[in-house]
């Protein structure tokens, strides 16, 4: 399948950098970017962008996709108790199918959106790669192990699931000190130097959570990872509220990613992440939405808002974090982040990642500045069109490789049986 | 015109009550709400929501419509800066045609967000007037008296745009206290007692325009307001961030409104409003966007999200707001306000100023809690219809009363001139 889109701007990535002409894709992908046609060429489809823009794809650093069913469930519940009395009972319950559905579900609000990808950490994989093969959607898991499970199956895990599918892959990772013991942490990273492989998990997401690694290792949970070795070929983590400057420190040296989640850290009553520090100090960062229960959207455009807003309060200063920044870390930094590196930015050679946002909404307008707007100002109704690996997934507010009804009228009755 | 929904659910509005069945419109009025079809009826449309839900239109309590011009033009300033700077200088060359243009650029976005009426302090009457007879959107002006101008008119501003248009209201309103002198102050109040109207204005936005207050006044501003009687016929102010506990009483004694602006407040550090204490002391609440210069978009779902979850993190307690609260204040709260009892919710009799939120939307799925999901998910995006006064001015993307397009061809040539 060749694609032709013209008459746009294309917003191109790494840089921001925009110029106007089109971008041309052959399978997966990304063939030609110029202002003018490539003479000789033709094309399966020719899309007018009518002035539109496409830039690279929002990748969701940090999510529990299938969590979908937990959206609105459970609401105004602090993190401890809403895990224990909401989350853990259903979870127990789930069967592979349920993951399959809830996971199709989350896919449908990443594609309308404009993710083209996800960091998910959840469990029964397999249901995930259905959902893949099914949809087409770009999915990186991430490893889940605890306490109660997923360390006999890591190494097997790793193996298989960055050899099952070009849209899939996997990286090393656990949920968090709080559920993990030091046994299986370490044997988490005798894994990562056997593979060579980065390492990730959730990471001061609460003050609480920080204060009981004080007591249980006299150290912070980025202390202890990093004296785990687990750190060693990188990875990073998800939350990052309470970090101290040793802790970014850490980050810094390695070359680790901090992925912020806004919305889940403001609902759950976590905290703030100190994103103009991480900035400062020049460490990688993405950005994620959590899943769906704790959000409750899985919306990017959000994520982005806050990550740059919620610091002008926080330090009196409305200068604190630009806009550009954060638009850079939701597609380049993801990207990177998630090991998609080949997906990061829109430049021949490049997968074919894309999304069309549409300059016809009244947000977007005057086109003073498309990036803040964008930023400050969008939603993910401003999205037209998103392309994954050279397919289009969704456009015009229509799921083209799937069924969206029969999604919800499935999870709907699925929730009945799982709450009854 | 005669409408008919029917196959839907309807969210009544006051007490958020949700009914299955259809409602019928009469011109301008809700003329039946029904589990079933109403015999013998004929309809000039008949509306098959399909499940979607529909529910009175939220009501914009706090905006400055025209100053969609500012929107990503000068970000990252402080208020004060930001005002002198950027805003006032461009201000100055605005004619009745520019506030007429940019106005109808606002109204496209509050119709694409379910915003179906406005209180919008600004200036230059007579372009919004003819905003209204183009578009069909409900408007209500606020007095924007400061010491550059505006007292001498506000009289007759005042019965003039009370009187010009059944969609057109207007009330007695001054910028602030830090721009406007006793003696106006002293002069509104005479007015708003000769006319027993309520009077509204900005109110503790930044902690500065505190300090300034009491350095001049040695009081808050709304004891000052009080005590000038300025209140004594209701009113209410926007913003409200550094309220105390005093501020909160007479706010609570008089039946003033607090109308809310949080995302203006993130982003031009002002802070965060104390919601959560407003709400136990029973004050009444509405909500605004605040103008598109310093939200930067006019998202009443934006809003409706962060009076929700702001409060959770300041008070680090995930159960400090309920969304079904501020559901209200943004619905209901915000038509008393603004003196549109009529459109304050969806009973027989009442003026049909309804929105449809579309329930194939991925972020409102699975259905475990509407109300929820629509204030903890729910974007622009989700909203099919919106309209005001019985007629439909916005319909599955399309703004049906004027052309889109031109608007934003318009406005952005209007932006060469204003900056250039």
């Amino acid at each position: 399948m060749k694609i032709r889109f013209y008459n746009g701007k294309i917003l191109k990535g790494t840089s921001l950098e925009m110029v106007k002409g089109e971008l041309h894709t052959d399978g997966s992908k990304i063939t030609y970017i110029g202002e003018v046609p490539k003479a000789g060429e033709s094309f399966d489809r020719e899309i007018d962008l009518e002035g539109d823009v496409i830039m690279p794809g929002f990748k969701n650093a940090h999510t529990h996709t299938a969590m979908t069913f937990a959206r609105s469930l459970a609401d105004n519940y602090a993190l401890d108790d809403w895990l224990h009395k909401a989350i853990f009972p259903i979870e127990g319950k789930l069967t592979e199918d349920n993951i399959f559905w809830f996971t199709k579900l989350g896919y449908l609000e990443y594609l309308r959106s404009g993710i083209t990808a996800c960091f998910d950490m959840y469990f029964k994989p397999e249901g995930v790669v259905r959902a893949v093969k099914e949809t087409g959607f770009r999915h990186v898991f991430c490893g889940s192990v605890n306490d109660f499970g997923g360390i006999d199956v890591l190494e097997e895990e790793y193996e298989k699931y960055n050899d099952v599918d070009p849209l899939i892959s996997y990286r090393l990772g656990f949920h968090a000190e709080y559920t993990t013991s030091q046994d299986i942490m370490r044997r988490i990273s005798d894994i990562a130097h056997k593979y060579e492989a980065p390492v990730f998990a959730h990471i001061s997401e609460t003050k609480a959570e920080n204060e009981g690694c004080r007591q249980r290792y006299n150290m912070t949970p980025a202390k202890l990872f990093d004296s785990l070795g687990l750190y060693d070929f990188g990875g990073g983590g998800f939350h990052c509220v309470w970090f101290s400057d040793e802790d970014r420190k850490i980050y810094k040296e390695k070359g680790l990613y901090a992925v912020f989640n806004a919305c889940s850290n403001l609902k759950l009553a976590s905290g703030i992440a100190p994103v103009p520090a991480f900035i400062k100090d020049g460490i990688n960062i993405a950005i994620g939405t959590d899943g769906a229960g704790s959000n409750n959207s899985l919306n990017m455009f959000r994520e982005m808002y806050l990550d740059t807003v919620l610091s002008n309060v926080v330090n009196e200063d409305p200068l604190a974090v630009k806009p550009e920044t954060i638009l850079s870390a939701a597609v380049t930094g993801g990207a990177r982040c998630m090991g998609l590196d080949e997906c990061d930015c829109l430049e021949v050679g490049k997968t074919a990642d894309i999304i069309r946002i549409d300059m016809k909404d009244p947000n977007m307008q005057p086109d003073n500045n498309f990036r803040r707007n964008l930023v400050y100002s969008g939603d993910p109704g401003n999205v037209k069109m998103t392309m994954i690996n050279g397919n289009i997934l969704y456009e015009d507010g229509k799921y083209l490789t799937y069924d969206a009804q029969e999604v919800y009228r499935v999870t709907n009755e699925m929730m009945g049986e799982l709450i009854g």
